[in-house]
């Protein structure tokens, strides 16, 4: 008899699901569009009768132990949706709840980031850490902290927002509505936004004067490095010491052992890493300086957002 | 029969000790100084001592279920006292192990602060929290954080280190050997500094210009602000934004349901927590604007050293 848990990430544009077996191995994955449906009533009724299509390439025999979920604004103690931006569904959806009527299973929801923590606990390089943080570095920066081998979730069930922590007083405009949070600064917008900041200065011969604010992208920053273009040399050790400040304090509050970078922008390895190092150890108080190693996630390139919603379940199963 | 778990405070002056049951009732108080013994054998022989003398107050039948014990850098997880600048033991004391030597008992040992928070779940406002965060204010800033029920120890036993979380690159300097930590801002002396400042700026006809540094403390100036004199005034209110925005990053890291304040600062009551919620608000994501409650410690008042690490073994054997 195998096991799966089936994992859903539920995006604005898509949502993605796969069965997951106990090893990080996923079958029948799927993926088909969130934004056509404007009721979640009808949305729900097509992902069952997609993922019921789905469980038919499952080899018999099998057996499906639970359901895990990703979803943005997902609040862990209540399986709800709550006002989440980037999805048509407004006010507080009891997603669990109407999941049940279709699955007698465990089931549980919580946001993508925080679901990509306990998927590196998992699968990935926290398999034996009881506390590490998790930042992902994508459109905005996100992440999921963990604490005595616990997701912390908060009293609410929404904490781990380390996107909306405070940079600049009256800084850049956030997509939450404040100014100045982590995520205008480190993330893929945030960079190049650095970028524009900085060619405002100085252009230095910078290659990146090419490119409109529509045009550019992280990935033409992180090439623009490769080829030592000073303009983005110096947009990834900006973006790496606000990373690494905000790292320091985290480092003080929680005392994480390390700190796994996930995501588009984590793509460009020692471009960030090594400047995001060297600022944390600089800020950082004496008790925890050369204590807290900063990896790559070993989950990029897989599919965290469904391995992620996946680790929810066994993450509980393995307690 | 009557249970009691020794609380042990260790002070870089005094060190207070007491008999503590469930209830948070302390018999047999005593307070020695620390400062005479260079050597921590010597002052745990003289410690034991006092405490077999001190126990013979107690009624009989009794029993003693443990020892907590709260230490400047105090390594919860291995029991030791590490690089303790205000202590004279240097390097690193195996502490609980030395004291086993007298007691064939439980006991921990954590920090002063980290303490202070748990006697706060144990006897004070937080009995029924799981989620919640204590700051204390008093020659520095301490804390503790609490997550799913447990202390946040963090993976070397140091975590919860709030005073220590950067505020103004290259600010004023700290006791830690950093500039700009958020306890230079925030704390008894803290406060003193910011109205020095103020007053290079403006005197605004403010008595406080009648001391010199050394005179001038945090009551003079919370009794001057209670006279409505300005630059009190604004010195709490400075205070308060500072220690609010610090917390808004902490609510969206670790989502609290409420943040109690402790120590001398915070018997300045609305002075300091009125302007601190304002702020935090002002600065807090809006997924957890109007959930978090900043409250005045139950324990004010009461003796929260030995309170809190009595707390420590309580709080074990509640579980």
């Amino acid at each position: 008899m195998k096991d799966y848990v089936i994992g859903i990430d539920i995006g604005g544009t898509f949502t993605k699901t796969g069965f997951v077996d106990r090893e990080g191995n996923i079958l029948a994955e799927n993926s088909s569009p969130t934004e056509p449906f404007d009721s979640v009533d009808v949305y729900l009724y097509n992902l069952v009768k997609e993922l019921k299509e789905a469980e038919k390439q499952l080899d018999e025999p099998y057996r499906i132990v639970g359901i895990g979920i990703g979803a943005p604004n997902g609040n862990y103690h209540k399986g709800t949706i709550e006002q989440a931006t980037n999805l048509k569904w407004k006010g507080i959806i009891p997603f669990t709840d109407m999941m049940k009527e279709h699955y007698d299973l465990p089931i549980k929801l919580t946001n993508d980031a925080n679901a990509a923590a306990l998927g590196e606990k998992v699968y990935g390089g926290a398999k034996e850490l009881d506390n590490f943080v998790m930042v992902t570095l994508g459109t905005g920066l996100g992440g999921g902290i963990v604490v005595n081998g616990d997701l912390v979730y908060g009293h609410d069930g929404f904490a781990g927002e380390q996107g909306h922590v405070n940079v600049v007083e009256n800084g850049r405009k956030c997509g939450c509505g404040n100014h100045g949070c982590l995520e205008t600064y480190v993330s893929a917008p945030g960079i190049k936004r650095t970028v524009f900041e900085l060619l405002a200065k100085d252009t230095e011969g910078s290659k990146l004067v090419k490119y409109t604010f529509d045009e550019m992208d992280s990935e033409i920053i992180f090439n623009a490095a490769r080829e030592d273009d000073p303009v983005a040399l110096k947009s990834f050790e900006e973006t790496g010491k606000t990373l690494g400040k905000h790292l320091a304090d985290t480092v003080a509050l929680v005392s994480p052992s390390k700190i796994f970078l996930f995501g588009g922008l984590a793509k460009a390895g020692d471009y960030i890493i090594k400047p995001t190092k060297k600022w944390l150890e600089h800020f950082v108080m004496g008790l925890f300086k050369n204590k807290v190693d900063i990896v790559p996630s070993k989950l990029i390139g897989k599919n965290v957002a469904v391995l992620g919603a996946s680790a929810l379940i066994w993450n509980e199963l393995d307690k």
